[in-house]
């Protein structure tokens, strides 16, 4: 007994293949699930792993397979099922154990049971893993929050499972309380722009110049070897290219154009308001899907309206290609931005070059331009991208296409609510008279909300006209 | 004693406007407030009206002052203080009395107080006031919510007070719970896009075609004659024309482009993502405020990128008209679809035909606008705006202006947030085949997520190949 380096509980697809990662990594490891059967079938099926494997279907017995101090991944439901887990294994644990949740925790919550947690010994990491179910199999990316004393204990193990970057591991403690599972909800939110920019090129392509699914999907492998080299870019390309087997179609040809989402885009957009940190890029990709779902609503629409222009767009594949590399790096300064904010409202100190670092691979945006932005936050800077030198120079080159591609979106009726905010985002940065100016003095005038001035210091109010009876 | 037709709390300027429009009246009020001197200066300084108010720095004594089944409105600061007073006047109060929240409220507390209050016999209402101290003074607009059984007891003295439209009452009873503080919540959501838009255009005016104040100024005066007229057109055009007093330059230049905000245009925009309603326009606005604080950080973008392009622009004004009028359907629509959405989830039956009657005067977003979505409602229809018969055809006219618009915005440099977020929203939602097709096939590529397909009813999966080691 006492002889597992670490234990899981929850044996779905992602718990199974962390489960596995930690046994291929040489560790030894110990599940529990609630049906038991589950558990059976996990180590009847564990093969040549089978003695790094080892578990029950008694959650007490489960605890004392256990090594002190102790280690326990939790990956259920999110939610209530999270706290069923931790009331139950809190009696069977002691002082120095600690209790990890890796499943996709809204940060709040986990900034609660961090608190409920903290002064009763047994400590609390609220863990981002990205990746999905291959990534938690071979090397997911981990984000880590919540107890330091404690992080000690999972360390080795967590390290060892995750994905490397030329040998550097793409997990890393991140700060205190519900750091790690913010993180990872601004991943996503980074993660649902990355895709909806994609998706408004492809329909450019598409709609604009009338390209087939093969001829996009061509593109996009040739841009895989360029500046937009990253995971989402290639497996555009695979799913453009795949043909559904049964009609040999093109796939993306059948599939309907309703996409879902499980909340996180949304969190993270909620909480880039909460904190008044602008992320227009990640709203409209949180609002495209939901637009997307509207498919009766949207045909009633084109009933009204007509269908689009199409095939009418005159840009050139290389604007389409550094309009997204300019999108992408906006979306990337708003969502980094709003780390930034975060860290300093909740004292986590988030380390942004180390983001950067452990999203370089494992995760659904890995890519080479992480690397870039980890270099650049490297000296400890949290200054908006748009600002590292090395985005300047980028964004210099490459604005001008987003420009082109926008009005060009404009004009022939195709949605960009991503690549549009992202160059408004990035208008309104580097301007440095904006337009606000008329809406102080509007709200000067009806609710005498009062202005600043540019030659005098304090605040001003103007003697507005009354419009009583007007 | 007992002689005052309706109570009020809290001699703010809201407060004591209020208070006096219920005299003008001709009805009685009693006034306390926390701070005694207060209501005897109140009291003092009541005029021609003395014979209608009366009041107590006693809380006990002004409740005996209130006819049954008494009416008491609180005029304090939103959050704690409301909950304080509350608090304080249960035990004065009995069966069938009312407390109004006056307030600005956020929707979440006012749910939470009508529990509260549920079952007590002490009603509890949440009402949206809007028009400024102005309003409140001569005439708001009034959204009410909460306990219907004891709304009749203020029912009169809030027609009465409240804004007239062709002799309508800008004041409706809207549903229960939390009705009425959301829909003002809604409103000023709305409000936010219609002057940042305003904002918007202005830029164009200003930085794209080189126009001055004064000339602006004109322009807005023009408009207002024309489909634009409207409270916040009319005052841009006094805020444009302003001269400051002591320099003589035109107000607006002396004026700090940092802009406020109080938070109810952040609720709307996460109450619309915790819907999950697209509201990308309000979105835009808020953020449009939020990067408008972050003065220092523009300069410094400024100084990178360099300042953007001047005077360069080649669009007519009326494009410009055009296009605003474009974009505040666009901003209306997702405003009415997110009371739309809410009234389903809540079990409200908001009226948006009401809705749009009562906002036609009195408060802020007060226009002709308004009067033309009150009879596109009047079937007592929820679709969206865009499906309504008057606004295709406005939508129609005018889409072709908003899309130059964003266009030019694009390629001189001009920050276009909620413009363009206006255009890609139309353009989501008349365009039947969108382009989330790729991405419901990355989502099943990275997370097996799954797809529908045209052909077929069911969930379905595509075969991936692994990039495993890629």
């Amino acid at each position: 007994m006492q002889e597992a380096d670490i234990g899981l509980i929850g044996l779905g697809v992602m718990g199974e293949n962390l489960a596995l990662n930690i046994a291929d990594n040489g560790y030894t490891i110990a599940v529990y699930n609630r049906t038991a059967d589950k558990v059976d079938a996990f180590l009847g099926n564990a093969g040549t792993l089978s003695d790094k494997v080892m578990g029950s279907g008694d959650l007490a017995t489960f605890v004392k397979m256990l090594k002190r101090p102790r280690s326990v991944i939790v990956m259920v439901k999110a939610g209530e099922p999270v706290d069923a887990v931790i009331a139950q294994l809190k009696p069977l644990l002691e002082d120095g154990d600690v209790i990890i949740d890796a499943g996709n925790a809204n940060y709040h919550d986990t900034v609660r049971r961090f608190s409920e947690l903290d002064g009763t010994g047994i400590g609390f990491l609220g863990i981002g893993v990205s990746g999905g179910e291959e990534g938690a199999r071979h090397g997911p990316s981990i984000m880590v929050g919540g107890s330091e004393a404690q992080w000690q204990n999972a360390e080795a193990v967590l390290t060892a499972i995750s994905a490397k970057f030329d040998g550097e591991a793409c997990c890393a403690y991140l700060g205190t309380g519900g750091a790690g599972h913010f993180v990872k909800t601004i991943h996503n939110g980074i993660e649902y722009a990355d895709m909806q920019m994609i998706a408004e090129i492809y329909g450019v392509m598409r709609d604009g110049l009338g390209m087939s699914p093969e001829e996009c999907a061509k593109v996009f492998a040739d841009w895989n070897k360029g500046p937009l080299d990253s995971y989402l870019i290639e497996i555009t390309h695979h799913v453009l290219a795949a043909r559904d087997v049964g009609s040999d179609l093109p796939l993306v040809d059948v599939i309907v154009d309703a996409a879902g989402q499980k909340g996180t885009g949304r969190w993270s957009a909620i909480e880039a308001l909460n904190l008044g940190i602008t992320a227009t890029t990640i709203e409209g990709a949180v609002a495209a899907r939901s637009i997307s779902s509207m498919k009766e609503e949207r045909k009633r629409g084109e009933d009204l309206y007509g269908a689009g222009i199409k095939g009418n767009a005159t840009i050139s594949l290389e604007a389409l290609e550094k309009a997204l590399l300019a999108g992408k790096i906006a979306a990337y300064a708003q969502g980094f931005a709003v780390m930034a904010k975060a860290s300093e409202e909740n004292g986590w100190n988030l380390p942004l070059d180390t983001i950067a670092k452990i999203w370089r691979a494992g995760c659904i945006i890995r890519s080479r331009f992480l690397d870039q932005i980890s270099q650049s936050f490297a000296g400890g800077t949290s200054s908006n991208l748009l600002t590292q030198p090395a985005f300047v120079d980028l964004m210099k080159d490459c604005n001008g296409s987003l420009r082109a591609v926008v009005a060009t979106c404009a004009v022939n009726e195709l949605p960009a609510p991503c690549l549009s905010s992202a160059l408004a985002y990035f208008d309104a940065y580097r301007q440095a008279r904006g337009t606000t100016n008329l809406t102080q003095g509007q709200r000067d005038f009806f609710g005498a909300h009062g202005f600043k001035r540019f030659d005098q210091d304090g605040d001003f109010h103007h003697k507005w006209p009354s419009l009583i009876g007007k």
